[in-house]
């Protein structure tokens, strides 16, 4: 089975890694990292490169394609190289999927057109504005489509994946091997649950408020 | 403040990007990603390219210290450069921390000795035969010394350490913008949780099981 892996300059590196150790773990996977123009890709503050080694015309039918996010995807969502590749791959994909704010790029693409999907909780609103129905989940399912939230979801989605491609014991595998029994000091995770003030404040400086 | 991360060959991707994710949003750390040799690590896999960008030695006193893990911490342990490395680093830092099988390095390098701390749930004995007292925890702090469980649980521990810099509100504000609100679909991250026939076969695989 096959996963490409969009990469692109000022990408989250957590949407794209914290999927990829899921699901390098399922047996029979390859992983394939994709850009426009192959090479080291740098993450949204610059300082690390991660290597996309694959030209995205050379994996024109993924079985599954993942688009991760963050600033770097407002270049992606005008490309029209990546939107006709998008449109191309989810054609015989068997999965198409996003992290954060790559649903964005796959709704610029047309795929999320009328569809419930999620994003990032500070994209919501242009996640409507490109087409598609904004849900506020953890991770959302439309047949062969499933999105996920902001940066860390990648991980909850790529284990809801691995079993639905491989069945529940082996993404119980993976997620003992990678020990994922999460524990976080806070919970301050999503806008519910986060002091008002962080979100107020967060919001206040997206690039997706106007 | 200066956070430094270990890179090597066979290096687990989430074991550095996880902690990295968290804390670059620490206002005023720089990373830098350190190697013996600069250039592209691969991954475990070896399907993911990741940049060292800075030679070990141009990172002498770095404030944090954070050490990865997976196959090629073997090699880590072993090399004298990095063990003197670690050794002159943790003199100075304000923080020696350490991601999965990352902490048989440090134990390596003498800075456990003695000392409670823990790693990925298969490396217990290993971490035991290196001189620390291993412990079944997600994160194990001994004063400025901080080790976490396997892989993901990086994450955890670089939220808490985000808030001792910090302080709590900006950890929670980290945890906010990744939106780590982790809902693993199935509750099999740790030895204790996992059906015990997957945690037989892992345990049965495992180099560190003789």
């Amino acid at each position: 089975m096959e996963l490409a892996i969009l990469l692109f300059d000022r990408v989250t590196a957590l949407d794209a890694v914290g999927p990829y150790e899921v699901l390098q773990r399922v047996p029979g996977m390859t992983v394939r990292f994709a850009a426009t123009e192959p090479g080291v890709k740098s993450t949204e503050d610059g300082s690390l490169g991660i290597v996309a080694d694959t030209l995205l015309e050379d994996v024109p039918t993924p079985d599954i394609v993942l688009v991760p996010g963050r600033v770097g995807e407002l270049a992606m969502r005008d490309d029209e190289r990546v939107l006709a590749w998008l449109r191309g791959a989810h054609e015989t994909s068997q999965y198409t999927t996003s992290v954060c704010t790559g649903s964005l790029v796959l709704a610029a693409a047309g795929i999320l057109q009328g569809l419930s999907a999620t994003t990032h909780w500070l994209a919501m609103d242009e996640l409507g504005r490109l087409g598609a129905i904004p849900v506020a989940e953890r991770v959302v399912q439309h047949g062969k489509i499933l999105t996920a939230a902001g940066v860390s979801s990648g991980i909850d989605m790529a284990l809801m994946l691995a079993a639905q491609i491989a069945g529940d014991d082996v993404a119980r595998a993976i997620q003992l091997s990678i020990e994922y029994d999460p524990q976080p000091p806070f919970d301050a995770g999503s806008p519910s649950s986060a002091p008002e003030h962080l979100v107020t404040q967060q919001r206040r400086r997206s690039r997706f408020e106007t």
